[in-house]
């Protein structure tokens, strides 16, 4: 049989979008001889659609599509993925499904049963788990369909039960799964592991189609493939981008073309795809950000120029008398090379003004962290403006060591209509830099070779107040993605005061973070609705 | 069986503080001649923990103080909630666990099966259901022990499974339930009904130990319980504080004590505990606000003084050449009689500061919405610094119809460590303000009686810009509380294109609320973690 797999870039709640886009390669699909086509999970609505799924007339607009779409299905079957109401009286409202279309209607619907609840994940809210197992028969094949988590369970055990494992019971001949995986640097080869444990355990082809494209902080990278009766990967589909492939269920060949995917390069692809979805699916053009000289600022430059174009992204320089003057060189310096525009404002004035105006209040109390967040919130203020004025976005910079440590300010350098870099520690930020320069020096070699420094106040250093980045990151790696405690922290080796003064800069700072835009996610443990803690605790501070 | 019931107010995290009150209501209880003392769900830790969860030291934690308590547990029982570890290979690695401690140990494990995954709840995301059922038994009486949403598959059929219908098979004498069940408004009539209903299905006694206190946005209200054979409530502990009593298993009395709550006056209550223990809990005691003479800030005030008390909050007003003269007078009159002080910084000189500095960037652009949000930028950072300078924090004044529509500016007036009236409506603000006046007049009339505007441009009205109170706040409840569509509303008389534009208005800011403050939850559907909704959306917009 001839598949096609559909990798499309939904757009949530845009059901006018989506279908013309399914219907689009449904007709591509026959077109080209396909006998089925698949697209993704949740396809009809994009994923996630979070609690647009309470909503009834949100539902129906699903149903309403799937039917539309199934009337384009007359020569070539579709399976889609879409939410289903769950008749019974007890249980969830819903199903998540995958719906089979043939001979213009409804040919079989099939229900997930493994509902991810954690991470970013919250299918048990909205979702009852199936718990009936039926094989799709389509031209001669047996087909086990399962929704992405239902064959995650094999190589960690997180479930009571195995639906594949069910199905298998069925005898089928062919295993499609329809998914939306989104992109973390480790993802890739977690999900082709996961992937090729299913084939090695149950000897069947399997077709796996995934989502592409970026749902604010989400990203989903693609990369479907698809695993021949050899074992082999014979068709992989693009990452990062939308793809679509024809392949024969009943593939001989014995040559596989698995890729590997490289930390640093996908983390680029993944920001600049997360940049550009942003702003197309809010509809916005253009960026704004602060420019300060240091690397974090020339690396979201460069990221917002790559993915928006130069002509649509503005840097605000905006400095202090505790601005070295090569920071302002340097970043003018990056603007050049990037043929980006810049507008320089000295904050100098505002912040005498304000000072005044607080004179009353503060009278003659010595400079302090207020008077090192007050520059941070002038600036803060200022580029709001503009953005106001002339529709910008703003691009937060914060990085993902700072974020965790609670050192940027509230209201200040944490504005931003998204965050790139929030979920990138800062020793990453680096290699993003030297990627980004692997060809040419686009990022000023000074603002990668400089000591890091909020110039805040004079001849300031990151290094003062925090351990030196190497250790930083390290010991929030473990406490952050892999959710060690202290003690077992201590005792790989790092030194306790340190591990205990981090942990307490975390757990203080849930406030802060609170507060942050969304975080584009590139790790297994993002800030973000991946991490949920408690704000007004006391546990480790 | 004499029974105490130990309404307490945890705190996440904070297990040294947690198991001293537990201890200190043991050693109470034991010399106040009780048999068994009960304590609320997941008592030892705090509700709700969240990620911390997934912490094994934090589990270890748990573990260390259950088994501390038990060893003061010789000469009574206590029933205390705590997770416990899951030792099954496969299924969530927790259980959400009841503990019966006696004789100095552990005497049994009793676990959560119906695990809300909800609004603001996350069960699922950390417990694995119970599905083994046992009754405890203890001097003479057969008890079904089950925690919060166990006995709450009556009313309405969330669950294909009830545990309670279990239990009841084996023959129970005494019904003890152990929650963590938050405040809203309506929650105190729903949670008397569903404790009534177990009662007149079983026709069993009741114990019912709820938590009180607030974390962060969540309050808990208390008013534990206990339904005697006939059906009687019998007795009821205090809403919104801590509160102990012994109860007689046997009790034959055929009097119900049965309460009401009151709607503002709950919400009044509410707030002021909301607002005292994120204080508390975070180790602060000095609250400020921005004061307009508008009636949210006064409200605001008022709850802060009863909170806190009138010397630890500070109002700033900040005047521009578009604040009318009442404004602030009626600004100062309130603080007048409060007794709290003021600090007067009129924004002029900085705004035009700002405006000068932009002019090269702004040129002669006419005003508009960037000039508007600038004066809220410029006292949102006023307040900061104030705040960061001596150590207050900033009170949020946003209501929930402006956060619904999004009439608020970042960074500007939506800055704040927490929002008070986020979840209260404009038209119920007004209620509590009558509220806080039924005494004397403690809010100016004037604030309570002139027309709302932001006063960010000259003779601005909430009303230019937006329906009328009423009519926005019964739409919002419509779509928000109820989750209707707009077909279904407009359906209910409403006229079609207010209604569009409402929800337009709503789905387009989702962005602006994702950045708010952790907002004090008083109604079944507030903005925060118990709303989920896509950003970069395209549904209804």
């Amino acid at each position: 049989m001839q598949i096609a797999i559909a990798q499309l870039n939904y757009h949530v709640g845009n059901f006018e979008e989506n279908s013309s886009k399914i219907i689009a390669a449904i007709q591509k699909a026959e077109r080209e001889g396909a006998d089925l086509i698949v697209f993704s999970e949740l396809a009809i609505c994009g994923y996630p659609p979070r609690d647009f799924l309470e909503f009834e007339e949100f539902i129906n607009e699903c149903a309403k599509h799937i039917e539309k779409i199934a009337g384009h299905c007359k020569n070539i079957a579709a399976i889609v993925g879409a939410p289903s109401k769950n008749s019974a009286v007890r249980g969830k409202k819903l199903f998540n499904s995958a719906y089979l279309l043939s001979d213009g209607k409804i040919a079989a619907v099939v229900h997930k049963t493994l509902l991810p609840t954690y991470d970013i994940f919250d299918e048990y809210r909205y979702f009852e788990p199936n718990n009936a197992f039926k094989i799709i028969e389509f031209k001669g094949e047996k087909i086990a369909l399962t929704i992405c988590e239902d064959i995650w369970n094999i190589t960690e055990k997180m479930y009571e039960f195995d639906p594949m494992e069910e199905l298998h019971k069925l005898q089928p001949t062919l295993m499609i799964n329809i998914a939306a995986s989104p992109f973390s640097h480790a993802q890739y080869e977690k999900r082709q592991a996961t992937l090729m444990a299913n084939f090695s355990k149950y000897q069947l082809p399997l077709v796996y189609c995934n989502h592409s494209g970026a749902q604010t902080e989400l990203i989903f990278d693609g990369a479907s493939l698809f695993i021949n009766k050899n074992g082999c990967i014979t068709a992989e589909l693009k990452s990062f981008d939308e793809d679509f492939k024809i392949i024969n269920s009943h593939d001989n060949s014995t040559i596989s073309i698995a890729n590997a995917q490289h930390k640093t390069a996908a983390i680029h692809s993944a920001l600049v795809l997360g940049i550009k979805d942003y702003f197309k699916k809010l509809g916005f053009k253009k960026a704004l950000l602060g420019l300060s000289g240091g690397i974090d600022s020339a690396v979201v430059f460069a990221l917002a120029v790559e993915a928006l174009g130069a002509e649509n992204c503005l840097g605000i320089l905006m400095p202090s008398q505790f601005s070295s003057q090569h920071s302002i060189a340097d970043a003018e310096a990056l603007a050049s090379t990037l043929g980006a525009k810049t507008h320089t404002i000295a904050i100098e004035p505002l912040f005498a003004e304000f000072s005044q105006q607080l004179s009353p209040i503060f009278m003659d109390l010595p400079f302090g962290l207020a008077e090192e967040n007050l520059q941070a919130r002038i600036r803060g203020t200022l580029l709001m403006a503009v953005s106001n004025k002339f529709g910008h976005i703003l691009l937060n910079t914060t990085n993902k060591s700072e974020a965790a440590v609670g050192y940027g300010t509230l209201y200040g350098d944490m504005n931003g209509g998204l965050s790139i870099l929030g979920d990138v520690y800062k020793t990453e930020v680096y290699e993003l830099a030297n990627h980004i320069n692997r060809n040419n020096e686009i990022i000023p070699k000074n603002s990668i070779t400089k000591a890091p420094s909020a110039e805040l106040r004079p001849d300031q250093k990151d290094s003062d107040s925090l351990p030196d980045y190497d250790i930083l990151d390290r010991i929030l790696l473990q406490y952050i993605e892999m959710r060690h405690g202290p003690k077992a922290i201590i005792e790989k080796g790092y030194n306790a005061s340190v591990v205990n003064k981090i942990i307490q800069m975390v757990n203080a700072t849930e406030y802060k973070r609170h507060q942050s835009p969304p975080i584009l996610r590139v790790s297994q443990k993002a800030f973000g609705s991946g991490r949920r803690m408690p704000i007004a605790a006391k546990y480790l501070q």
